[in-house]
């Protein structure tokens, strides 16, 4: 048994926004443009969506303060302008961040929430429509409906998981990821290989839902290669297309384990997410490989690669020298970890102490 | 550049309408199901859909007079019903026929409109939202935005295509394709088969596209020898999950020459939709293959076939003797098939000439 739906309308290429600008109407006539402060002002995506909704006469407004793992708060701050200027939808330009705002501030704008009813509901009124404009190739977002937020009152980050924040449009342009420095092409790089990876290893995994993590990371093993040189647009696109794939596979089958620790290593260490959960990857196929023998060898058959040491060793390569752990650390990520909700998507859900001896053998433990 | 949106959910499994039930409730009250005269009732999808729609409350008229090749006077008929009996929606149940007719239907049920506008709009209302349950493998109606029926004013089936008739719902439980006669098995197969390579080799296959169509075509291929002797349950799924991957194929693809050319077949010499695919494709494929032997190649690979007498040779194994057609009716289909919509899809668009050589080549032709 299975069910998919992807309500969202993706629209994959180059000059997408310019070319496809008169989907945008469908959304509305007043939009509120969600994005960091810089990188859509350099990748030029945030000139093709302003283009774009002056020549279809849609107004917008304009707020740039999205930082890397959003806040409540910050998200607060922005929904309470989109109210305000009686927005019509939302627009998300930039990494998973920016987008994952979007979601959030399409749920606030319509609904009068505390901190803890945000992320469970229930949401008396329908959200604003979102459309999504990703410029880093790794999160997914733009197919997803999931929002993950920095969360202060539990010290981590949390999800808002509805469908109704679901993007209706996603515009796909490689040309925005042409400028990313090659850590942030390595380490979205990385997430988009871990939702895939997750999704394949999700008890939530199906027929369906395989069929877009196979496709994900066959393209991702074919793209390794050549992530840390600068990047050719054409791999480029490569990338956008398999992060995407990768979002497919999420919206159906959640993430598991990795990401449940990969929070607390971003929420107490500032680590990148999508790095955090490179670092856990391999020690996770390992986990998983002693019950789960033939799935993981399949998974490295799709990526072309021969064992889980070979795995480790590109994963290595990629992201350099190791972050560090300390005892005290893996007590708490431990903790954290094993009360997160994804925990229980893993084939084999791990222990406190499984938790424990991954992250431990994952990162430079000093004690 | 590629555009995709699938905006139906898709429920598959044993048992999927009775234990998802629930979801009919997010499309009305009371709803119209359109369904031929026996099928539904011998395979037991009626009975499950009766019984789902009074364990949630949902109010329901039966329309059970939908048949093969459905006519626009028979929608119309069906369509005044549901209008004066203010359903809230649509239950298609059946093959491609009660299929297509439920979406046509739901389309008149909202909109006053003559024959010719009945096909190409403008549709000043919304139409009914549809669900649909297919009881046979090869339709992929369920998830496409079509809706053929035989027009006697042109002589011809077309095509509704618009993307408020894809069906809101699509319930798919191989069950009620076991009982299917090996005839109506072997045929709707091959519509699926033609589907998935008619649109792999369409002019706007893309790179998503081609996920399904590979998907589709390898499964498909796996099951061909099993086909005509009475499939297991498991075959049944697999039939049906490939039909359904073609649709989705198609929605994004649309159909060919060869479709362009079996309307004519179905529509002077009664001969199934299907069968009528399957006594074109080996000429098809040597037809495209002097000029796109790369793909036809791949396409051979994908189904386990060296080549196109392999090919040719299995599906006449499957489809028996071969129909016959005279020189009045090749001239007449190939008139027919050059004016259709889409032929233009078709990699290389056939002539007058090579539409006629095709039919000649492909049936028994007798002087």
């Amino acid at each position: 048994m299975f069910r998919f739906a992807l309500p969202t309308k993706i629209i994959f290429g180059k000059k997408c926004v310019k070319e496809h600008a008169a989907e945008l109407l469908t959304l509305g006539k007043k939009a509120f443009i969600v994005t960091g402060k810089y990188s859509a002002k350099l990748n030029g995506s945030l000139l093709d969506v302003q283009e774009a909704l002056e020549s279809i006469g849609i107004s917008y407004i304009l707020f740039d303060q999205i930082t890397s793992n959003p806040t409540i708060d910050q998200v607060r701050t922005a929904a309470q302008i989109a109210r305000e200027k009686k927005v019509d939808f939302i627009i998300g330009i930039g990494g998973g961040s920016p987008l994952d705002a979007a979601k959030a501030i399409a749920v606030l704008a319509t609904n009068e929430l505390d901190d803890q009813q945000l992320f469970t509901g229930p949401y008396a009124q329908p959200f604003l429509p979102v459309a999504a404009v990703p410029t880093t190739a790794g999160t997914g977002s733009e197919v997803t409906q999931y929002s993950i937020l920095s969360n202060a009152n539990l010290e981590t980050k949390t999800s808002i998981a509805h469908s109704g924040i679901f993007p209706k449009l996603a515009f796909l342009d490689a040309r925005y990821t042409t400028k990313l420095p090659k850590r942030v092409t390595i380490h979205t790089a990385v997430d988009a290989l871990s939702h895939s990876l997750e999704g394949y290893l999700s008890v939530k995994a199906n027929t369906f839902s395989n069929i877009f993590a196979e496709k994900s990371l066959h393209l991702l093993g074919e793209c390794l290669p050549y992530i840390s040189k600068d990047p050719t647009l054409q791999i480029r696109e490569k990338l956008l297309y398999a992060s995407m794939l990768g979002g497919i596979v999420i919206a159906h089958t959640g993430t598991t384990a990795v990401h449940s620790m990969g929070y607390s290593l971003t929420y107490f260490k500032g680590i990148d997410h999508g790095r955090a959960n490179g670092l856990l990857l391999a020690e996770y196929l390992r986990y998983l490989d002693v019950s789960y023998h033939e799935k993981i060898q399949s998974i490295l058959q799709i990526l072309q690669m021969k064992t889980i040491d070979e795995f480790a060793a590109k994963m290595h390569h990629l992201l350099g020298e190791t972050d560090t752990i300390t005892a005290a650390e893996v007590k708490l990520f431990s903790e954290k970890a094993a009360g997160a909700a994804n925990i229980s998507n893993t084939l084999l859900p791990p222990t406190e102490q499984d938790l424990a001896a991954m992250f431990q053998k994952s990162l430079k433990f000093v004690s």
